[in-house]
């Protein structure tokens, strides 16, 4: 964590900003400090915010834009319209060379369609994937894709896979990480033919990771696999229903609470450990949506999340700039697309 | 509730059979007087458990075969080597009106296919589905599929939309439904090709529900639609997810009351409240997934529930029989694919 290290954020995307971003650098100051940012956005909004945290002025720099992407515009119009916005000077600055990464919270198909633009795909991914991390009863997993592609090709899930893989090494610290593929059932029979194909492939693959072979949705608690692989139809919908039933079960919770005068008392006496619990599970724990296949570091925010949100996602960058995600993804790959450099027989 | 009404039970199936199906008999006889049983399955297992229960003996009739299917058995074999054991002759009973229905805690590819061969799907029904009921902030919702199709079209999403509109019409009493088809996103612009055109279709169609579009898998816990529509793959995990976060949510806050003195102390001031959360939460009540589309009810049980939970399965396939599901569907059905039956300009 001591080298020095620029990000670039959209500072007008999600919707409480750009107050949340630079309250939520101000959070994320204190656990790095020699991060430096550029802000991208409207120096008149900016900058009066900027002026209240003393400590920011020396490794914020404002890079003025009047334009921004609107949550409701299409990837399209982004695109075409939105070259001096602030999302997409953002992303140009890691293109420059200017920043290791980028950060917006702002429109998910805006910034996928111009990260692809600008960035490009690495060498031997088809298309990028959109992953997160989750608690689970054994530590953290990965998932992808969240719903960056909603059909997909056999590859792409095996893409998938190698991509999963490298973030659990770099970025989660698992040295061999173990991989699944989300399926209706664990035995070799059941699945349509994508999945069974794309295990098929897995099985065989040479890299630092274990190919489990098929995982269910009952997986995610247990974490019985560091990284879940599906296409982005599935893992959104998957993403969603357990963030969904978790609300459920904290909403019945609060009504159990309620019931009666003696489970107001039990709440009370149980706080601090419900207090603990509500912290670790806190979804803002967990923000930060990485893109993985692009040529460079791309995190989009939650739109609602708050400064603490914010300052996990600069978290996120921070730890896959340092972690060499995208290095030892393409060194992967490498090994992956040429497999002679490493002969397969050797660990078969 | 009064009408007479005979179900066919394989006696053999799941884990705890036929000790919890016996017992499960015997919970459900006082809430349903008036329903008779014939037990399918090996006398000498069978009869002297059955001898336990002594009011039973009025109700159950054994129907003894010494063949069944294995939970392993794939359901080719089963269809072919199949035809005497105690899942096959249950379902036959159903074709030949011995019974309104039949109820089976073993392998569901093999109900799922012999089903499918004796009873044959309904007019109109392509591929039958599975359904199931779950608790949300609003009462219950059902969806479909839960895994019979992992590949569906656009028609077998439409298909699944009316078959679980019936459903909640007749067994949970809902009027007029609410029916969502599952995607990545409420804009109409979101999903794949299949979804968008199957919701093209449900917002055509005349008959008493409402479609309400597309919604997510934040949806559940909230109860936005009574009826989520989507295909077996997602739907399968999507189910599995929702149970998988729960349990993962229950462990956590275990660990939790168990963190202090004064948690402990709380856990057992709310302990009465947290007991009838868990009651109201208890995945035996909504035990029983149902195959739709089929001329005749077929519920399969969890194969490793208990005698309540085999309870609640009967009670399923006792509303369904009762509240005329398979009736209604065929109507449904019929002034759908007949639609010049019912002008379809009048209501639009």
């Amino acid at each position: 964590m001591d080298s020095n290290l620029t990000l670039a954020l959209d500072a007008m995307g999600g919707d409480k900003a750009p107050g949340a971003i630079i309250k939520g650098i101000d959070i994320a100051r204190k656990r790095y400090p020699n991060v430096h940012y550029l802000l991208f956005g409207d120096e008149r909004r900016i900058g009066p915010i900027l002026k209240r945290f003393s400590k920011l002025g020396g490794i914020c720099e404002i890079r003025h834009t009047e334009e921004l992407i609107g949550s409701e515009d299409k990837p399209s119009h982004a695109l075409r319209r939105g070259k001096n916005s602030s999302m997409r000077l953002a992303i140009d600055a890691v293109r420059d060379g200017d920043a290791a990464g980028v950060i917006s919270a702002g429109n998910t198909g805006a910034l996928m369609a111009m990260a692809k633009f600008v960035l490009k795909t690495v060498p031997g991914i088809d298309r990028p994937a959109i992953a997160g991390f989750f608690p689970s009863m054994r530590g953290e997993s990965v998932m992808l894709d969240l719903g960056a592609n909603v059909d997909c090709t056999t590859e792409n899930l095996v893409q998938f896979g190698v991509m999963g893989a490298a973030f659990a090494r770099t970025v989660l610290g698992i040295q061999r990480p173990k991989v699944g593929l989300l399926n209706v059932g664990t035995e070799e029979l059941k699945g349509h033919e994508t999945v069974k194909a794309a295990a098929e492939i897995l099985r065989e693959i040479e890299l630092p990771f274990e190919f489990s072979g098929f995982v269910e949705g009952s997986d995610f608690g247990p974490g019985t696999v560091d990284v879940f692989v599906t296409d982005g139809f599935t893992g959104n919908i998957a993403l969603k229903t357990a963030e969904g039933t978790a609300k459920f079960y904290a909403w019945n919770l609060r009504a159990a609470f309620r019931r009666s005068l003696m489970s107001r008392l039990g709440y009370l006496l149980a706080r601090p450990a419900l207090l603990a619990l509500r912290e670790r599970l806190d979804p803002r724990s967990y923000n930060g949506a990485l893109f993985v296949g692009l040529n460079g570091v791309v995190i989009k925010s939650h739109g609602g999340t708050d400064a603490r949100g914010f300052a996990s996602a600069i978290g996120v960058a921070v730890d896959m700039a340092h972690g060499k995600f995208n290095e030892t993804l393409i060194e992967d790959l490498h090994a992956f697309i040429a497999p002679e450099a490493a002969p397969r027989a050797a660990s078969l």
